[in-house]
């Protein structure tokens, strides 16, 4: 019946962008919500600390009375790996304007016993009950017009080695400055910017957010240092809801030391707006 | 008995210094400690959210098997008031070269009943166990001399309005570019620098730190704001122990939007080396 596989074809629309599907979380009881961590945001066969980051962030959206991360701090514990998954949510306080809670993601170990993967603390609001003043002396970063930058699929494939799944749900153009590494001729600087998308055109939201400020290739590339840069610990402020189209992203590395970096992103919207702040502290890549 | 005396006096010499008297923590049972706030770390009525950090720092300091905050992430949840207070610490997981834990601060209400303050997750390691390696590209703040920066006893007086016990503590030499706040002429950029110490002498160090990124006076003032800017999060990375001798803090502020902002601080020791950097979300002041 055609009327019937439309009505189906719409209600699966709601969540057949590959982002909410993927990031999709199902109340167990309450506090409590089943996950399934897909294996097409891994990078090599680790799962992308972003897209871990915003399967947190929808379930405290759920759990908490506001919607929006404001700010949220992830310490990774363990590393993910694709397939089941619990989130344990708790409530620490709510508010009139901000209320904050904590939650763990846990997979099972063979035995059936939960190990926790990461553990956040964040404070919630609601970024459309904010003022619209914005006194700013940031201004978004320099970047190529976005038909000059490469993508996974141009000219000299600036891709991390070995086969990663989430090169396909992303679009990143990475801005020519900081492109070197790809071709064995890093900048020496700690610093990457680009331009973000996800592949199938779904727009950002503060959820997404989460997702970009940990997407591009690590700063420690152009500081011409290979291997994995493993996350510590990541603290993502969503300070205005994202406008359609085009994010950009500008990632700095200042330093590296004692065998521990940081790496500061900044997210910008369409409309020019700093639409997020993140700062990581990761561990060095030995090589 | 003078020999009795001198060995008294040095037993206590130990926790004589104002801050480790302040922040001393006392085992009640594995995991939890009581503490006292101390009137002598307030501005006007609030207990400083970096003394509380400190204490809290402390007290997962003993209950981790290492020793150094690398990264802390704090959450403040409801105003502290000078008095007594209780630690409950957690550890997440312990591995080799870092651990994980959890800590709240409660207080009491009148009936007796325990009050989140803050709650942190953090990550520590040992600071001595680094490698020597640096790669930084950070610089030190340009700051005058400290002889040419205004201390609270100075001319134009940069002092926070109403009474604060805590510039008692505190030996903070403001850069003359960032005390026009004080004379009723703000620079008008988010920017605040000084020199900083214990006003006993006391060294800096890992835990010290944790006071120090939250000790000067925002950088809202120098934007032409009054009034108070309370911390929503902060997050310290203990980068380097710091050598003894006066530290350099730059506080900066790029983004007042929507009602918040973030203070980035940075914080130099006297051999030059970037030992912290810290990032919090506040509510920007109304006036």
């Amino acid at each position: 019946m055609s009327t019937s596989t439309e009505t189906s074809t719409e209600t699966h629309a709601v969540v057949t962008n590959e982002f909410d599907r993927d990031t999709a979380v199902t109340l167990r009881e309450p506090g409590v919500y089943d996950a399934d961590l897909s294996a097409g945001w891994t990078i090599i066969h680790a799962v992308n600390g972003g897209y871990l980051l915003a399967l947190l962030g929808r379930a405290l959206g759920h759990h908490l009375p506001h919607p929006d991360p404001f700010t949220i701090s992830a310490h990774y514990l363990t590393p993910s790996v694709p397939g089941p998954a619990v989130i344990r949510t708790e409530t620490v306080r709510t508010g009139r304007t901000l209320s904050t809670g904590q939650a763990s993601l846990f997979q099972y170990a063979e035995d059936g016993t939960e190990v926790e993967r990461i553990r956040v603390l964040a404070s919630y609001g609601d970024l459309d009950a904010l003022p619209d003043d914005v006194r700013t002396s940031a201004t978004p970063p320099a970047m190529a017009p976005i038909e000059n930058c490469f993508g996974a699929s141009d000219g000299p494939t600036p891709q991390i080695p070995g086969s990663s799944a989430i090169t396909e749900r992303l679009d990143i153009r990475l801005d020519p400055a900081c492109v070197g590494w790809a071709i064995g001729a890093p900048s020496g600087k700690g610093e990457m910017r680009a331009w973000f998308g996800l592949a199938d055109g779904r727009e950002p939201d503060a959820l997404s957010l989460l997702l970009t400020v940990d997407a591009l290739p690590p700063t420690s590339f152009e500081l011409g240092l290979k291997g994995w840069t493993p996350t510590v610990e990541l603290t993502t402020h969503v300070r205005c809801r994202p406008a359609p189209g085009p994010l950009r992203v500008s990632i700095t590395t200042r330093n590296l030391a004692g065998g521990f970096l940081e790496e500061d992103a900044e997210v910008w919207d369409s409309a020019d707006r700093l639409v997020a702040q993140s700062r990581q502290l990761a561990r060095a890549p030995r090589g």
